[in-house]
């Protein structure tokens, strides 16, 4: 018996079968990564359904030397959840974990599990009249877990903050067994560093989150959403601006390219254009408000007509009825499917200073496709947080072997504009395996060397989720 | 020559005489902390200008193997900033570091160095017209640095945070002498670990921060400050309730006990009631707006009138005058003086969750009076935040040397309580040298191992600000 099967044997005697899951057909859908581009290998899932059982099984991990792979709905864009090609580690799934704890209305704060899935949160704290207000485009598989582990973005970031700012405090389990509980959700608390928010986006390779409490906001009664039409990056984020000084209600405001939406109309069967004009840029606007006596849509379309009296806009229609919301925001959603639809596409979750992004997505794009003549880039996304979705089509280069003979280099030159920028190489997405070589080229030695040591110390055995977002010492 | 003055020699020939001062003179007022209980002694204050000088120092410091201590305003109420009594330290003063680098009004942004005073950053982002919300009492003399390294909090918590939330990004030299620069305040940042919110609280033990990039919000227009008699604790939480749900404006919510108060009149001069009738605890409301249209004043004394009238006060008065309002903020910043001229005094800076607050200061004074009988509690502060200052009179109980012979006695009684309720036995204050030792009696003995990795990791040779807030491995 090799190591990997004594701990399965081990975790089997103590917990019963259906703690360590290892019929092929259990374990095949979670060894590839959510973008298909990564396969791993992992002879057992362990599936435990409390925090003790969690804390019992890195115990008997780390006796038997074997690296776990903590995995919630496996939405990973990094491959931050699929496990070494090796062999060498057992997945750790927290999906049995899928409860919620608590919901406080008036402390506004609810405690989930890690496998509690986010949509599912939504619906929960929704019927308390409360709200959890970050929401993302896998809310109906990704975890609670996952999404701190990552520091998850979103769309309503711009309001609300990543997952850093709604997290009040973390439950966990530390590499030599101990169980970290910071879910008492004390809003002033000095006693020593953060481990609640060192274990916000650590991805997995300094613990293992249990539960996570949660912030919540106030109940949306209303919401306004809106599509207008901007002639550049730099007039949408004057627009921002200026509905930012005049409202407090914008939590959407995503920027989309005149090109990526063309691609859109082609392939995502039943989208249209909302506007009656074709524009070069476009922006959704999402307003809510939690008054019921507000009338959002009359505020939001006010504003809108002021600006484009001022010049902040050239046309801009507001979403008539909930079912016409949705389809603007079936627009936004659906640029990435279709990017693929029309061909192979690179993309990049990259951010700058908010100031920047405007010139950053013209020069970029002319500086990519000057460097690889044929290619098509183009950059959409969260303009406000200062992050975009910068993707690159191989248009008249495509061949079959795109990404592995030239996909290396044009993220290595995206990479370097980003850098040079003074911007993120991982805006919301995280490092995993996928970006852990850039992230080495490109990060300070001091930087890359704090890591490390932060990684030895807590995990000197190196059992938590191996391979990721830290670069191994050399 | 022993490595004190090897590295003084050092820093001198590299830097000149006014970057290292040993005249007794200029180093003696430094030594001793805020409360006047912790005396060190240092042979020299280093003042270096830039970052790349606190870069040269933190290197030849560890050539030398001598230990530095951070200091900014002196003002920390736990010593966190008064060198060890052996002199085998020195002081790393910042406070030559003390410009504001940029205030961008469009992001909201300013970067201010970490020798900057508070007061002073108030005033040069307010002559931008916009603000930095954080405040508290010693803003004559406290430093950006020094709140950023001890995560501060102060009377503005409620609506905008601690230090923590207001910070968006570091610049630090580590005590490998690299400079971590996390000053492009990107919105989004998911490269690894976050080193800024790290070094956030932590109390210069892990490297010396060098400038902060602090967020700002809109300025204010104008302030209602109001006074208000209440029955309870419980009641005074019920109220801050009624008025969050109605109005976003409150931003400091404090809660004082009558007999506090009574003290303050007594003692400071000039001091008065506010209401027409003696009531058993009080509060102070600050509102604010930022809309020049919003008679904030107004809106407050309606909600005071309904307050009043669901039984959620027992009497109100809206200062009348700006003079009026400093006027009620005078009280309640005499409370700690008053009790000082009243008698020995021993302070606590504690918090629980929110809703235990109420109850918790009651039962908390009761169980102290009863078990050292001639004392008096008493619980005053920042209600909203879970936090108040728990402070301990000696009464009839006082002895010349009743610090000595009851002070640590007392403090474990009130800790264990806190710890029992779910709370921190730091809220806002940090840990520093004088609660080192609670903190190692009541911490997890997983997360005081940790924070000792955590240190040992970054800090290896144990120079930095040795002896505050990491208890030593034994």
């Amino acid at each position: 018996m090799n190591n990997v099967e004594r701990l399965i044997d081990d975790v089997r005697e103590r917990f019963g079968p259906k703690v360590a899951l290892t019929d092929r057909a259990d374990i095949e859908p979670w060894l590839t990564d959510w973008r298909g581009r990564f396969h791993g290998e992992a002879a057992a899932i362990l599936a435990p359904a409390s925090t003790d059982e969690v804390a019992e099984i890195v115990g008997l991990a780390a006796a038997h030397r074997v690296p776990l792979v903590p995995q919630g709905g496996n939405t990973s864009m990094v491959a931050g959840a699929t496990p070494p090609a090796d062999g060498s580690a057992v997945i750790l799934s927290l999906r049995r974990m899928n409860r919620i704890r608590s919901i406080d209305r008036l402390a506004s704060v609810a405690i989930a599990e890690a496998g509690v899935i986010l949509s599912n949160l939504h619906d929960a704290v929704e019927e308390q009249g409360v709200r959890f207000p970050l929401t993302l485009g896998a809310r109906g598989s990704c975890t609670i877990g996952g999404l701190t582990a990552t520091n998850a973005g979103g769309t309503q970031v711009l309001r609300f903050g990543t997952m850093r700012s709604l997290v009040a405090g973390v439950e966990a389990v530390l590499p030599d067994g101990s169980i970290h509980d910071g879910l008492s959700a004390l809003k002033k608390d000095n006693r020593g560093y953060n481990l609640d928010q060192l274990l916000v986006g650590s991805e997995g390779t300094l613990g293992i989150i249990t539960a996570v409490a949660l912030r919540l906001v106030v109940a949306v009664t209303s919401r306004a959403v809106a599509w207008a039409g901007v002639q550049s990056p730099e007039q949408a984020l004057e627009l921002l601006r200026f509905l930012e000084a005049r409202t407090r209600a914008v939590e959407g405001f995503e920027l989309v390219a005149g090109d990526s939406l063309a691609l859109v109309f082609r392939h995502i069967p039943g989208t249209r254009l909302p506007l009656e004009s074709e524009q070069p840029w476009h922006v959704l606007i999402e307003a809510t408000t939690a008054d019921a006596d507000t009338d959002i849509a009359a505020e939001i379309q006010a504003l809108l007509a002021q600006a484009l009296e001022q010049g902040f806009l050239t046309d801009a229609v507001i979403a008539a009825s909930e079912s016409q919301a949705e389809a603007f925001w079936r627009i936004r959603d659906s640029i990435s499917e279709a990017e693929r639809a029309e061909g192979q596409t690179l993309a990049h979750d990259i951010s700058v200073p908010v100031g920047r992004m405007p010139s950053f997505i013209l020069e970029a794009k002319n500086e990519v496709e000057r460097r690889f003549p044929g290619t098509i880039a183009s950059g959409f996304g969260h303009l406000g947080d200062g992050n975009i979705h910068f993707h690159v089509r191989a248009g008249s280069r495509t061949v079959a072997d795109w990404y592995a003979s030239e996909g290396t280099e044009i993220t290595r030159f995206v990479d370097d504009l980003v850098t040079a920028a003074g911007g993120s190489i991982s805006a919301e997405h995280g490092i995993g395996q996928m970006k852990i070589d850039e992230l080495e080229r490109l990060a300070p030695p001091g930087r890359i060397h704090a890591l490390q040591a932060i990684k030895q110390a807590l995990d000197p055995l190196g059992l938590m989720n191996p391979g990721k977002l830290v670069p191994l010492k050399r």
